[in-house]
C-alpha cells in the first residue's frame, strides 16, 4: 500500500496538533505564574516549562518536521487551504532555526536570559554603562543571524519580519514621516492652548472590588464571552488565548487611578475578542493565532480609544462608572470627565504616554533600532542619541537613563523589530474604523446605547475569524482597499484633540 | 567509553524526571479545570490532557523503560535508595500496564468513560437497573485484570495493593471486624441518649467571605505555607501537590452551614500539609506523593478530627470564630457549639456521614467488594444487599437507589478496592495520634494555645518528608511500635462520644 499525499498531510496535521497541545499547556502555566502561582513553586515550574518548551523546539526542528516540509511542499496544489498555511508557518520556524549553528543558539539564550537581569540592576541603578556591554552583544548577536536569515533592502526588514510579515523599512519610513510631520506640531499647539482639562478628580480613592464590578459591565458590553473567559489580578496586565473557548483577561487596580483597570480591561479586551472569535476550524494548528502583533494591538487599541475614550461610549457609562465610583465625579460633568480622560501631555515614559504622544515615543525606538542595524548609531551613544531624539520629538528631557534609554524591557531580551507593532496597531486600528463606518454608518449611535456587539461581529468577519489564515498587510487590503495610511489616524488625532482644545 | 552503571542511573533519572515534568502540567491543568476554567475551553483542554497523558503514558510503558528496569535491577546494590524505590515504583506501574492486552486496556477506558456518564443520569434517575450492566461489564474486566496481574490469597488482595500496598483482606477483616464490634453498640447507646445537641444555631447566614478569611486564619495556624500554596473555591474540595513548593487548596462554601467550608478547609489543609513538606530530595521523581491513599487519608483526618473538632482547639478559636461570624454564636456557650460539632447521628450519605458513624460506611463497601471480586455477591442483587447492610450496620434504609448504592461515583470509575482507604487513614491518624503525645504531651495545651506547629514538625519527621520512600505499614511500624490496630479509634470514639452525649 503506497502512501498518498493525503496520508501524509493528515500525519502532518496530527504532529502540529500535539506541539499546539504542548503550546496550549505552556500558556496556562504562564498565565498560572502572573495570576497568582506560589512563590516556591516557581523553580520548579521552570523545569516544567523548560521540557515543554524544549519538546516544542525539538518537534519544530526535527527531521521528521523536514520531511513532512519537503514531502508537502512538492504537493502544494492538492493540500486544503488550512495545510498549506500551516505548511508555511512551520516551514518559517523551521528556517528560522536551523539556519543558526546550534552552538551559537545557545550561547544567545544564555545571554538572552543574562541581560534581562542586568537590565533589571541597570535600571534600578538608572545607570546605562552597566547594561551596555550586553546590549552590545546582544546587537552583534542579532546581525550575526540577520546574516544567516539573509535579508531582502534594509537589513531590519529582516527583524521586522518577525512580528510584522510585509512591513517593511520602505513602508515604516513613509508613514512614520507622515506621521511626525502633522503630530508634532500638534502637540505643540495643544501644550499652547490655555483650555486644559481639569484633572484631580480622576486621583480619588475607588475601591478595587468596585473597579473590578464595573470593567465587568464593560467587557461583557464589548460582547467578551464570560463563558470562553474570566478576568483575573497581575502586575503586567496581558490577555491570553489557550483556545478560543478559553481567552483570558487580566488587568491591574490603582485605588487611587481608575484610569488603569478601566482602561487597561478595555484594551485587554480586545485583544481577548480577537482570540475567541478565531475559526474553530484552526484549532490545533499555529493559524490559531492574531496574525501578527500589529494588528493584534489594533484591536486592543480600537477598543481602548476608539471606543473607550470616544465621547459617545461615556455618555452610555458614565452615570454606570459613576454608580461604582464613591462620590468622586459627583461635581463632575460628562465634557468635563471626557476631557479629563483625554488629557494629552509630552511624557517621558512610554506607558504612561497618552494617545497623541504615544506614536512618537515609538518612531524614536524605531529610528534607533533602523540605525543601530544598519550601524549608523553605536549603542554605546545611545543615552545622547535617546535624550536628544525625546527633546526633539517631545520637547521633554530624560533626567537619567532609567526615564531614558532603559525604560523598556524589549532590548534586555533581544526583541528588536518588536516596537514598530504598537505604532502600527493604532495606524491599522484609524484605517479599519474608517471602513467600519461605511458598514456601520450608526457607530456613535451604537456606542450611546451600549450595543457594541455589531463592532464586534464586523472584526470577527472581516479580521478576527482569518486568524493567520491572512497576512497583516493583506487584511487591511481586503477590508479597506489599500495599503498602510497614516492620514487616517492623523485625521482621527486632529479632529479630537482639536476640540478636546478647542485649538483655532 | 563503556556505559557505567552510574550512566545509566542519571539517564534513568532524567527520563523519570521528564515523567514528572508532564504530570505537573495535567496536575495544574486538572486544578484549573476544578476551580473557573471556561467552560468553552474544555473540550479543547480535554485534547491536551489526552496528550500528555498518553506521553506519561507511552514513557511508563515504552521500550527503554523495559531496557531500564532490566539494567538497573542488575545492578541493585550500586544505586543510591531514591533510585532504587523509584525504580520499583516505574517497575509496579510498568508490570501493572504492560500485562493487560493493548486492546483490552483500550476497551476498558471507553467502558470507563461511558459508566460514569450513564452512572450519573442513573442517580438522577434513582434507577439502578439503568447503571447494572455498565457495572457487571466494569466488574468483569476487573477480575479478567486481576487473572493478568496476579494475586496473592484473596483475589480483592491485588486492588487493594492498587491503593494501600501491604494492607489484605485478612488486615482489614480483622481491624474491621473490632471496629464493627464496639461502633455498632456505641452508635445505638448514642440513639438512646436524651442528652442530644441543640444544632440549629450552625444553619445560620454566615457569609462566604468571612468564612474565607476565618479558613485562611486556621490554615496559618496549622502551619500551611501561603509561599508555597493558596486557596480557592470549587464544587468538589481537594488538594493538590504540583510540587512541595506549590500544594494547593481548595474548599466549598455553604453560607447557611459554615461547617462545609471551615473543616472541609482544615482536612484539606492536612493533605497539603504532606505535600508541602515532602523532601525536596525527591523532587522529579515519583516518591514526591503521598505514600498511599491511606496515609494521605490519616492527615487529613487527623486535622478535621483530632485537631478541628478537639474542645481545646475550639476554646482557642471560637471567639476568633464569633468575630467573623454575624452574631449566630452570640448566645451559645462553647460546651454548646462543641457539642453541636460532634454531632452524630446515623445517616444514609457517606459524604454527610459523622466521625463516628462513617467507619460504619466504608465497611458497607468493603464486604460488598469484598463479596463482588470472590464471586460471592452478584451485581444484580447490589441495591437489595446494600440497604439490608445499611439497616443491620447503621439502623436505616435507603428510600432509592440514589440514596443508597448509586450514591458514590468511585464504582463508575472502576476503582475498586478505594474505598478502605478512608477508614485506614482514620485508624491510622488514632494509632499515630497516641505516638504523638507520648513525643508531644502538651498536646491539648498546644491546641488551646493556637500553636500547631509543633504537631505539623512531628509529622513530617515521621511522615511527610519520606514521600513513597517508606510503604504505609512500614511507616505504621516505625512510629509507632506495631501493625495496624484498631483498638485506638474504638478507645478514641468511646472517650469522646461518651462525654459529648454523656453516656453511662
Amino acid at each position: 500500500m503506497s502512501v498518498t499525499i493525503s496520508d501524509v498531510e493528515k500525519d502532518f496535521l496530527d504532529y502540529v496538533k500535539k506541539m499546539e497541545a504542548y503550546n496550549e499547556a505552556l500558556a496556562l502555566i504562564f498565565w498560572d505564574l502572573r495570576t497568582g502561582a506560589p512563590k516556591k513553586g516557581i523553580e520548579q515550574r521552570s523545569e516544567v516549562i523548560g521540557m515543554l518548551s524544549s519538546d516544542v523546539f525539538q518537534m519544530s526542528t526535527s527531521e521528521e518536521m523536514a520531511q513532512y516540509i519537503e514531502k508537502l511542499s512538492k504537493d502544494h496544489a492538492e493540500l486544503s487551504e488550512v495545510t498549506r498555511k500551516t505548511l508555511h508557518e512551520c516551514k518559517k520556524g523551521y528556517d528560522r532555526n536551523k539556519k543558526i549553528p546550534a552552538e551559537e543558539y545557545k550561547e544567545y539564550v544564555i545571554l538572552q536570559s543574562k541581560s534581562e537581569s542586568v537590565w533589571e540592576e541597570a535600571k534600578e541603578a538608572a545607570d546605562f554603562e552597566m547594561f551596555r556591554p550586553y546590549l552590545e552583544k546582544l546587537v552583534e548577536k542579532t546581525k550575526q543571524f540577520i546574516q544567516y536569515w539573509g535579508y531582502e533592502g534594509n537589513k531590519y526588514n529582516t527583524l521586522l519580519d518577525m512580528y510584522e510579515p510585509g512591513v517593511t523599512v520602505e513602508v515604516l519610513d513613509q508613514v512614520f514621516g507622515d506621521l511626525r510631520e502633522k503630530i508634532v506640531p500638534l502637540v505643540q499647539s495643544i501644550s499652547k492652548s490655555e483650555y486644559k482639562p481639569e484633572t484631580n478628580f480622576l486621583f480619588t480613592h475607588f475601591s478595587k472590588e468596585k473597579q473590578r464590578e464595573f470593567s465587568l459591565e464593560i467587557l461583557k458590553q464589548m460582547g467578551y464571552d464570560f463563558n470562553a473567559g474570566r478576568l483575573d489580578e497581575t502586575v503586567h496586565p496581558f490577555a491570553t488565548g489557550l483556545n478560543p473557548g478559553d481567552v483570558r483577561v487580566t488587568t491591574k487596580y490603582d485605588e487611587t487611578d481608575f484610569r488603569t483597570a478601566v482602561f487597561g480591561t478595555i484594551h485587554e479586551g480586545g485583544h481577548a475578542l480577537y482570540e475567541q472569535n478565531i475559526a474553530l476550524e484552526l484549532v490545533g494548528t499555529p493559524l490559531c493565532d492574531g496574525t501578527s502583533m500589529g494588528i493584534h494591538e489594533s484591536q486592543s487599541l480600537f477598543y481602548e480609544n476608539f471606543v473607550g475614550r470616544h465621547p459617545s461610549f461615556w455618555k452610555k457609562n458614565y452615570d454606570l462608572l459613576k454608580e461604582y465610583a464613591s462620590g468622586q465625579f459627583n461635581d463632575v460633568s460628562l465634557e468635563d470627565f471626557y476631557r479629563a480622560i483625554n488629557e494629552s501631555k509630552p511624557s517621558l515614559i512610554r506607558i504612561e504616554a497618552d494617545e497623541l504622544t504615544y506614536p512618537l515615543h515609538i518612531m524614536i525606538r524605531y529610528e534607533i533600532e533602523k540605525g543601530l542595524f544598519n550601524d549608523e548609531i553605536k549603542v554605546s551613544d545611545l543615552p545622547i542619541i535617546w535624550n536628544e531624539m525625546y527633546e526633539q520629538y517631545l520637547g521633554v528631557k530624560p533626567e537619567n537613563d532609567a526615564q531614558g534609554v532603559l525604560q523598556d524591557v524589549h532590548w534586555s531580551g533581544g526583541s528588536f523589530g518588536y516596537f514598530p507593532s504598537y505604532a502600527l496597531g493604532y495606524m491599522y486600528a484609524a484605517q479599519l474604523k474608517n471602513s467600519l463606518i461605511k458598514d456601520v454608518p450608526n457607530y456613535d449611535q451604537l456606542l450611546e446605547e451600549g450595543n457594541l456587539i455589531p463592532i464586534k461581529e464586523w472584526f470577527t468577519e472581516n479580521i478576527h475569524q482569518y486568524g493567520k489564515m491572512k497576512q497583516p498587510l493583506e487584511i487591511l487590503k481586503d477590508v479597506t482597499g489599500e495599503g498602510l495610511n497614516a492620514n487616517y489616524l492623523i485625521d482621527y488625532l486632529y479632529d479630537k484633540y482639536s476640540k478636546v482644545y478647542q485649538l483655532k
